[in-house]
């Protein structure tokens, strides 16, 4: 196995001490936890704004924690929801007196934990609300899903309602922006090559030399269809016509794009895809308000990308603008 | 081929016009060149600040371009040198009327075609000063250079230099900020997996399946020694040893960390490299001042990494913590 690791059973909490020693004056790792949380957490009076899941998918989510986006990571083993009991310590850390929010993509282990950790704080006196985020238009259900998989519109979620906490806006106002953000965004993904698992060593999926897959999830879930590897531009006009065929965008609307790298995909790439979403919004009439392209939401060495659109709003655009001091996703 | 591209021969001037549609606001594209610039190019009395090279080190060198780092980025075919003609393009077009200064990487082509391209430009009456950035402390000589070679710590010149021009220094002060800089950054890095080239769709060198190479360049040039994959903590010692070695750091001396991923490598692995580097420096009581890991300067899919060490006195720091409104460097 070709990979940088010592131990594929410490990749998770190796991952956190090197996380946290690279920004020790803006991260602090929760003793004896799998929790990155703000130095200054809490912060008084903010709701604080709690995300995580399975690791693998750097720099999501410890790569969003900072001034303007979250205020605590919670880890899982690689591809693997965390806790309830980490989660819970998350939410305990961040807690300023305003409640706490997370954001949770719609996987059924995160899902069950989050939810089960939100009920242990309840019961402690914390005000929790939260937001599953479904943004993978490919498959309705899938091995780790029911209904659809939050993949890279996730981030943006984040970078909204983190900007909306800075605001002082409440647990509730925070949940309208959050439902607002989740129900305007939608994503498509293809892979090239699978990922490798730093446990067993082997590609969790396979893939002929010449075949793509479209729709594949950041866990290796199966799409829609495999075909021959394409153009560029041919799987830029797909993934972009499958999101736009779901989120029914008019002519005077405006969109945010995110061009997704899965991991090991040359940036280069990236922005020749993005070069041809941009050409096909534009035909389209579509207006593009933001475009974001890198690595936001990876799957180890997967070999491939997503394409997102959010339809943007003056909320929406105006909170995208503020300022985020997250070393992932700085403004 | 498992690329995302259209035709191997047009994955430059396609990815440069993706990349001028992603930031329309910030960079533009100087029309049938290679060239991108700031938007606001030339910025009066400022002197302009010009680099690049190769493609394929994504996001270098287009991803530096913006207030606070570079004002042209000049690209050449895949790991090929720019033209001495475009170079000069990007050289007149950010010349605000107090000259130009160039960062070059110690390769061959590029010193030459800079080197041309700043008399042509001195012939038309603009001021041109440069430097010559290698630290790469792997080999004397290689197959693309005399020399030691520029690899990612160019990256961390771009935005002390960027930042000094912002100021208002002249060329001479920029140039003596330059001089130290490069004085000061040394690099190393270990290859697992080679890039594949667009146009003859073959890795440009082989590794066995067990095996890393320490060394490498950026652009698959030979290293220094071949071996069984190692742990991440063992690579981690070996890379930075090789760096102090040749830093002459002292007990009280303060450096700035680069952890860079050569493009395919899991940020995961960057973070658990990151994690030992850090313990390493603090072992031998060498204050780490600031750290950024990422891919910072890529070969395509390259999987491995670089340590770059960088020693800071008081205005390296200050230069390093103004502004970036860079894409890829944001401060």
């Amino acid at each position: 196995m070709k990979k940088i690791i010592n131990d594929s059973e410490q990749v998770v909490t190796e991952m956190l001490d090197g996380f946290a020693s690279a920004y020790p004056n803006d991260v602090r790792r929760l003793q004896d936890t799998t929790v990155l949380v703000r130095k200054d957490a809490p912060v008084k009076n903010k709701v604080g704004i709690v995300s995580g899941g399975g690791s693998g998918h750097e720099p999501a989510h410890a790569g969003y924690i900072g001034e303007g986006m979250l205020d605590a990571a919670v880890a899982g083993e690689v591809f693997t929801s965390p806790t309830p009991d980490q989660v819970l310590e998350g939410i305990k850390a961040v807690n300023g007196g305003a409640g706490v929010f997370l954001v949770i993509k719609n996987y059924t282990g995160d899902v069950m934990n989050f939810e089960m950790a939100a009920e242990l704080a309840e019961a402690e006196g914390i005000e929790v609300e939260k937001v599953v985020v479904n943004d993978d238009v490919a498959v309705e259900d899938s091995s780790f899903t029911t209904g659809r998989r939050g993949i890279a519109g996730t981030v943006l979620v984040h970078k909204i309602i983190g900007a909306k906490a800075e605001t002082g806006a409440s647990l509730e106002e925070i949940k309208a922006t959050a439902d607002k953000a989740v129900a305007n965004v939608r994503s498509m993904g293809v892979a090239l090559k699978p990922p490798v698992m730093p446990a067993s060593g082997k590609p969790n999926f396979e893939l002929n030399e010449d075949e793509l897959e479209i729709g594949v999830g950041i866990h290796g879930e199966p799409g829609t269809e495999r075909k021959a590897v394409s153009s560029a531009n041919d799987i830029a006009v797909e993934l972009t016509d499958l999101v736009l065929k779901d989120l029914n965008l008019t002519e005077s609307d405006d969109v945010t794009v995110m061009i997704n790298g899965l991991g090991a995909t040359p940036e280069m790439e990236l922005y020749i895809v993005n070069r041809k979403v941009q050409e096909h919004l534009q035909e389209k009439g579509i207006n593009v308000y933001k475009t974001y392209v890198g690595n936001y939401m990876t799957s180890l060495e997967m070999a491939g990308c997503s394409v997102t659109l959010l339809k943007v709003d003056e909320e929406l655009k105006e909170l995208l603008n503020q300022p985020s001091k997250a070393p992932a996703f700085k403004v």
